[in-house]
């Protein structure tokens, strides 16, 4: 049985109506579960968090978008987060790392699903991508909504799926598949942004800095607290520990203290259990020794 | 819903067919998981890990009840761990803390129902003890099966359930509720078998130690590591990290260097996550969070 867990990210976050409409196509999808739903009013989005086999999700997916259809329009959309399409961006991540390639036809079978029954234009993206270009999702969403219809017209604009231009009101569909994001911050004892973007800068991969990492600095709504705000990309490659390791170092050096760090969202246990063992010098340690892990199988 | 674990340990860790026997009688009772059987031929003992809910691990265990009067004859059995009965020792756990008041109602009736069913001898032991001298369980199976009759005539050996006297071949039973136990070892980089000793004597409850600990020095199969073996009876009083931490101490004083540690057996991620916490400076995280436990619910 390979799980798979989908994230997608639609265009909505202020409408609760809307909102419960949208997070009801899901739930009543037979056998998946929908573990989790975040709306975020002033990016006017909503993350929702799933979990099932392939065809099972596929099934929930594509309720999904039918529901976001009817209910969302980019003409009318504003929201400080970049999107191009009413369901922005779909990715799949594996919960076994193992099951990457299912994640991969998944994707694909889905973008196909989606284009032929909406007429929304798809791109596939990161391990799914069919062009290098579309690794990064960033590349894909650039430019947005309001500048798709210019952006579609060059040949490199040219979707995965679909029709070459964009759907009147749900605009186009990014769909992916990915590894497990961790978000994880560290918050440091000063009012001073300079600092965490240094930090930032020091521990990241595009500064050269550590693999499978990005971070920027940014500020809190704490005034005296300013964040150091990671993703881990690929944990197994560099773990928790290690980030905050970097992070500390970094501090030290520059004499500033570290208040505490917080992991947003959810997180597999294997990351945890690695800065556990790290902690307690553990070895020989499976995953499969924890109850609630056990239970879940 | 009050998931509770059960953990029979049987007289019997040799012959494969019993211990197939009594394993099929537990899986194949409906609304229990039999997540674990470990036997031991040195021991010539099986411990089962099975998990439900109350109703349907009482018909269960009730089942390995009656396959193990079938075929364990305590008459005939040599092994090195202390034990009673056929059915030695059937703790119950609850998973949730909380549930503790439904651990010592299911161990009550499993209890009443035993001695009814099969006229086997049941006392009830920790949380379910009715009586104060039998919170110990080394306290009721002091003397072993060959003490039983003797020690049985006794005002004091009168069981909580049954007749005054052992079944003539599966002897009597412990049958009790208690907290989740983590079994946990740190391996020392020596084969000074009193370092592990000091150490055990310096971290352990009964000595001034650490609460809720239990330890222990042993040899390894390594000649030139010794052990710490360590039981955490209360793992939300002192956590794997004070327990790793206070070894650590010690061993330092005594000029030792720590080789590793290890879990045996299940652990709830709960104690893990306490670790990482402390290895991360983590605030505010939630067992909610790992993606393994939302999905176990």
């Amino acid at each position: 049985m390979s799980l798979i867990e989908a994230i997608p990210n639609v265009s909505e976050g202020r409408r609760p109506e809307v909102i419960e409409a949208l997070a009801a196509a899901l739930a009543d999808s037979p056998g998946v579960d929908l573990l989790d739903a975040s709306s975020d009013a002033a990016h006017n989005r909503t993350v929702f968090t799933l979990v099932g086999e392939g065809a099972a999700l596929r099934t929930a997916l594509l309720a999904l978008y039918a529901a976001a259809l009817e209910r969302i329009d980019l003409r009318f959309h504003a929201g400080e987060h970049p999107r191009i399409g009413a369901v922005d961006v779909v990715p799949l991540v594996p919960l076994d790392p193992a099951d990457m390639p299912v994640c991969i036809s998944v994707a694909t079978e889905l973008g196909a699903a989606v284009a032929e029954r909406f007429d929304i234009p798809v791109y596939l993206y990161e391990d799914a991508a069919r062009v290098p270009d579309r690794r990064r999702l960033e590349t894909i969403r650039r430019g947005g909504f309001e500048g798709l219809r210019e952006k579609m017209r060059a040949k490199t604009g040219r979707p995965d799926f679909g029709p070459p231009r964009p759907h009147p009101s749900a605009g186009a569909s990014a769909i992916g598949a990915r590894r497990m994001l961790i978000a994880y911050n560290v918050n440091l004892k000063t009012d001073d942004l300079d600092i965490a973007r240094q930090i930032a800068r020091a521990v990241r991969a595009s500064d050269g800095g550590l693999a499978a990492v990005k971070a920027i600095g940014v500020r809190t709504d704490q005034p005296d607290v300013v964040q150091v705000s990671i993703n881990l990309v690929d944990y197994e490659r560099t773990s928790l520990h290690q980030v905050f390791e970097s992070v500390q170092r970094e501090a030290d050096r520059l004499g500033v203290g570290i208040r505490d760090s917080e992991i947003v969202g959810l997180v597999p246990a294997a990351a945890l259990v690695s800065a556990a063992s790290r902690q307690l010098q553990l070895a020989g340690f499976t995953m499969d020794q924890i109850l609630e892990c056990r239970l879940a199988r």
